[in-house]
């Protein structure tokens, strides 16, 4: 049944672009604390930011011949979310597909597997979130599917959805829900605004967002401490 | 029982301040191998080193809300410990609430447990010592306690406690042995100056040290290389 | 049965050196897809690659008195490589020893355990592969060996054999092949460069190595998006 | 978005009920290498095997009122199919759970996290697949939901769809598919007791498959062993 | 400092004794959910349940020196708890030192690194909660301590505690509280037999709890199945 | 350079059959220490001990063809030693392989990846040794190589090795080394007779091995416990 879908419904650009302007964290909050991937997938290196429509590809155990497929599936502000079908951590990826990629306009790449050239990457700016770093390769033996629904570190990730990655992880939005959680994430950063304001000024968030009531009907008890020369002592 | 200890006995803040002139490896080394978290607390940017007392607190998997009780307990000069009752790989910790925290001078985090907003937090420069990466959310709907003695990352640390991290690590020094180990700390610091100045000039520690005989009486053989052209081959 | 080798044969040291212009991966799949260590040994710092000939180092656990010993046995252009005999994550390695090494012009080191002074090392460059950052200590009691075979991560190291290692890992190649594969990675990175150029005009692998054949002859199938609408949509 | 779904479609009675003829690894390969469960899900005792219809519980981390929720929802012939939205090694569910369950003729549990009251269950024959024992409690605070789709260890469950358990672990059947999967089950199950009587006679698969012109095509060669000896020194 | 406590205070005999009529999660819950060694530790054969005063061990990573040196510490109903100060897989116990235990009446061992001669042990009935099985032996050559308090697993554990396990795990009851924790967990356990016969007879946890109010408080919907054939379809 | 070696020197029939008499910690301490895979490599039940020489079989990830090619090289008292180039979970045997096993004598399978059919493997009595469990399957693609030297779970294993297994793990002996390890086991289970005896009559190995001394010189220092009324409040 392997299988390439050409041309799936992408959430549109504009939304998905703009949700480069949000973190991971605040999307995953935004849209109800859902569509987050493990925490082991982690970016190979510190900084980048990006968010794109998901091309989805379902490879074989360290068999890599279907991200070669899917690089003509990809348009500009793609991103690749790539799975196995069972665990590997084989390097299916390098800089001579990120080349193919960026002359795509791709804008990185999610695998749950292991990435290889790590440093060409860096160097050229094209940012992936892998499961681990490794240098062996891959063979190109056994078909997958492009652009079908696929588990990828443990989320449904559907072609078309919005991908969003930085330092924290990596974030899924269903594509027809990404208008209602772009505003939603943009309503939430809004309000961290003035939150972020009032904490650096030395307000508590027990007093700014009234926790305290809540605290005391729960049982917390606040007392002393040991021999109360706490404060003297120092 | 879940409690709130204000001003618990810390050690003294000279004391704690001058553990940032040390490593954590010499530290530990320095306090007879004790008191070292395990390696799989890790810092979340490169070049970050702390010393300060310890402000602990007891969470419950997936819930942060004590980490906001634990603000008003903190002064300038402390570090922020966290433990969770068990495992959670959730981010307990990000940009808003380090931001309370630098409005009070806490020096750092340290939490057995996930942190997000990493970009942020490294523009910020307030450093964080975390289990694992994590944009999962929390809750507000369960107590813990601040303050009180907890295991995190495999020791006992206890309020007051001196805490140093840097690359290596993360190391909790007792209070009450602080002002001791910190001279152990300076004692080791100097010795291993000369010994550098050895090495770097060529010397070996088998003669720096005396190991020679040592070895010997151990029964180390020294044999040639299988065929002798080990030299001539190169 | 701890014995030290003096004097191994090595490969020859232009052969070594040589290795230092192509990549892990490159070398490994150059090699036939063999030598890789597992990827679970990483580097301290991002950015370095070396090649040289192994020193190896059997270590016992928790216990770095051996490494003090393969020291002296270090020459200019050699790479020291260390496994302990059962699992240990203790810090066997520090400055202080990468200032010995330094002065005897080695090039790096790669240990199937934990290295401590991360700080330090970074900003001396001596570069570091090994399976965890550690600030443990261990003790010097138990003898181990210098110069023999041993099995780091998961591959068979000989002393004498080339080293290569860089942010994608560590790879060794057998001192008898040593000539042979450097061959073979040369003109693998000759070919990658000119399939590189191509793929930045935008050619893509399923026309520049002739997939598509193969591809529908295991039986590929193309299908339209389910409904069409995918450009428009956007 | 906390809700319940009541009677989902599930596949009809008797198909589900036949899947327990044939082990998970059967099913896996009559389904074309889909639909497995990844292997840190075990069973808590050996010698279980169970075929049945997914009902399925979305889970807030350490809590596990939904499954409370869940228990009214599920039929005789059911199998429950826990997920937590994040991880945790919290024991979800016991034998008091498990009463609950087996008073409604529920099969079994298939929990992407902790499982406690082992030696209970054991003795209770009500079989559990989790990915660890922990005695660790979880509150019933937080709302999650039943019978919507989920990701348990790294596979889409929908409601209705066949699980099949053993002590190789756990295989999801999609509920439109039941009865396609269920006879190429019966067909290879068939085909392999052809084999293995053939094994057991001493015929190798080289020659029951045909296998000897392929691997000679690929380039496989026969040697002798290094001195020939072989056969007369033992 | 290693040092040998001799007779330290024990938790009373027969309070510790009437703990092994209750499992390790009725104890966990009734002690306000503290106190168990994280999930990790298991026994090495099913169906043990244990209860007795601990005697601590704080032992060098691959060193069973002190191991030997507790055993004259032990008496009638205590159990062994070893910790190594770092993480070592070693297989520190075995056969020989269960003899030497059984003849001075302890319960059984509780170790965070690894035990072997399991097929021994398992015929003796001596039971181990350990973190691994590793044949790899051990050194005898560093000290450590006995009797004092020590971090096990993630709990700190004081000599004279009270040590439950079963197959659960293991957890630990502080020895001054254990009067009062044992008849809470007395208290829990005649509560859940009430319970289990109301489950058994096919009551709902959420009308034996009164779950449903809090529920709807919350937000929880019910909802019918997409076509409302799932009763008809089977 | 795939390439089956037929007939390869084996350690003589009856050294390796004798190796069954002795547990595999006994001949892992016999031979000092070395030659134990990593203790992640497990039985699939409990209570198997198996000796014989190795037949080694090197395969790609998730591709067994190799296994179906070394099965015509077994001979009767044969051991499969089997290691993926990367690390791989697929389960590469079932109970249809070990059935043409069986029938040519071999003792049991030792695979540094997954295993399947566990339950039909118990019922034959099949012993196995692997990484993991697993239902996965796998290809029949890629050559690889049948008894060359591999290295399986941090081992050596050359073809003709013997290999000892039990519920401890698994020891390879070097086939040239095998008369020498086996005489050294047969010594070391002599002395443990006489050893246990003494322990069972309630002699403290520190007068047996006379340990007081050498704790004494290292500085162990005996104290009594807190309060004194250990005993008493008893």
């Amino acid at each position: 049944m392997p299988v390439v879908v050409r041309n799936p419904p992408r959430a549109p650009r504009a939304v998905a672009d703009a949700f480069a302007g949000y973190g991971v964290a605040t999307v995953h909050e935004a849209q109800g604390r859902t569509g987050l991937l493990t925490p082991d997938i982690s970016p190979i290196y510190a900084g980048a930011r990006i968010a794109g429509t998901a091309v989805t590809v379902s490879v074989p155990p360290a068999d890599n011949w279907m991200i070669h497929v899917a690089v003509e599936q990809c348009a500009d502000g793609d991103v690749l979310v790539v799975a196995p079908t069972s665990f590997s951590d084989a390097g299916y990826f390098g800089e001579l597909l990120a080349t193919a990629l960026n002359a795509r306009g791709v804008r990185g790449l999610v695998i749950d597997a292991g990435c290889r050239d790590v440093a060409e990457l860096t160097q050229m700016g094209f940012p992936v979130w892998s499961a681990c770093v490794s240098a062996t390769g891959t063979v190109k033996e056994t078909l997958g599917s492009v652009n079908v629904p696929i588990v990828c570190a443990g989320q449904l990730v559907e072609p078309g959805d919005v991908i969003v990655a930085d330092d924290d992880g990596v974030v899924v939005v269903p594509r027809l829900r990404a208008s209602e959680v772009l505003e939603a994430s943009q309503a939430r950063e809004e309000r961290e605004a003035g939150v972020r304001k009032r904490y650096a000024a030395g307000e508590l968030s027990l007093d700014v967002s009234n926790m305290r009531e809540a605290l005391a009907a729960k049982g917390l008890r606040y007392v002393d401490g040991p021999d109360g020369d706490g404060g003297a002592a120092r």
